[in-house]
This record gives C-alpha cells, sequence and structure tokens, in this order.
C-alpha cells in the first residue's frame, strides 16, 4: 500500500505570564531557517508521538518554554500555506511561565503585547491563525 | 531536508437528515479493508487537498452523500490508535441529507440512532470519537 499524504505539524500560541499571573504577551520566533520571518513557533510531528507531545516538544526546543496545553485552535491546511510543501499544521492555544530563551531552533524569541504584533511580519499563514485566536 | 511525519486521515460523523430536518441517524461504514468493522467514514488526505476538501471527497466516495461541514470536532493523533501505521485524524461533525450508498470504498453504509450505536463493534479509536461528539 503506498500512501502519501501532507507533513503534519503543530504550531502554539504561547500565552505568556509571570508568577503573579500578569499576561505578559504571546511568543513569537524569528526562523533561523526559510522562509526567514516572525513566526509562532511549531515544527514536525514525528512518528510515534502524538501531536500533543510534539507542541510540548517543539516549544521548548524553541523557546525553552514548558507549555501547557489550553485548547486546540483549528487544523490550517491550505495547500500552498506553506511554500516548501504541503504542511497541515494544528495550531494549540497554550501557556507557559517565565523567560523564554532561543534555544537551537530559532534566531530570537520575543514577546508581544497583543496591540503591538507586527501582522505584516509573519511567515506563512500565521497572521490568519493569530487573529482566528484573537477573534475567539 | 528530510521529513518524516505521521499519515493525515479524516474522519466525518455525518448527521443524516430527512428533508423535512428530522433527524435520521449517524452514518457508519462496514469496512471493506482490514482493520474490518464498523467506522466512522473517512480516509486519507491527499497532497494538494485541504483537509476541508478531503473530507467532502471521502464522505462521497464511502456514503455518496454530500456533506456540509458543521465544526471540528478534534485531532485524534494516539501513535497507537491505527494498528497499521501512526495517522493522525482530523475529525469534524457534518450534516447531510438523503440515502447514503455503499460506495468503492465500503462494503455496506449503515444508518444509527445514538443509543443504537454499538460502541463494540467501531475500529480504531471511533468509539472515543464518537463519545467525544455525543459528550459536546
Amino acid at each position: 500500500m503506498s500512501i502519501k499524504t501532507p507533513f503534519v505539524a503543530v504550531d502554539g500560541i504561547i500565552q505568556l505570564f509571570d508568577s503573579n499571573e500578569n499576561f505578559q504577551g504571546i511568543v513569537l520566533i524569528e526562523r533561523k531557517n526559510p522562509p526567514l520571518g516572525l513566526a509562532i513557533p511549531g515544527g514536525f510531528v514525528e512518528i510515534g508521538e502524538s501531536v500533543e507531545n510534539a507542541l510540548v516538544r517543539e516549544m521548548k526546543e524553541e523557546t525553552d518554554l514548558d507549555v501547557e496545553i489550553i485548547r486546540l485552535l483549528g487544523v490550517y491546511s491550505d495547500p500552498k500555506r506553506d511554500p516548501r510543501f504541503h504542511t497541515v499544521s494544528i495550531a494549540f492555544v497554550c501557556k507557559a511561565y517565565g523567560s523564554p530563551k532561543a534555544q537551537s531552533d530559532a534566531k530570537e524569541v520575543r514577546v508581544f503585547k497583543i496591540e503591538d504584533i507586527p501582522f505584516d511580519k509573519l511567515v506563512f499563514d500565521h497572521a490568519k491563525i493569530l487573529r482566528d485566536y484573537l477573534m475567539r
């Protein structure tokens, strides 16, 4: 049986809080690999791991944060959303505490207040994903 | 770049109505291929199609019904949910009118009232998916 399906990835909208539960902002990364630009942290799901485990792993790898998943936001699968190849992304809303640090997969990690998110700098369909998040 | 991710599939909980908007039941199929048993209709997403288009195509191919998507139910990705290989399934709730007919991919199509769904006959994690649907 020869099955070919799109790649599966996860993306996480990380709501960052301080230890007093004060909202600090949304965590975005400056991508190290093409397409270059600002992105919601995320990555590919590995064979053998659930999408939830992939999300927690990828958030740690890119931002050093230990996230808690709050809810599934949506599934983004337009064949043109990733300029490299067809990738289906499962987007989650999550929560974390502490200070993010850019890890191997990210050039830089930044925290944005809702009103300061630079929608025009976002790669893929991440502006759409963030708008969907803000409108629910 | 060598990327390997799980396969992506879609599954649809079809709420069937008659032309007077009377609920007829949930559409399930008797699988033609292993694992044999009763299943929510579904299938693999093709490269180049969105998960929503894959859902509409697969429902037509298996039941002959033209479905309308109502909402995303969830993403099911336990590596052990499919005994053959790791498949991530995106499950939708949808709606259709008319009479289902078993098409090429299904041996038989059946319509069950909620209280008559034979949970113990369902393959994969479809009993769990149906329970999640009924509990929301």
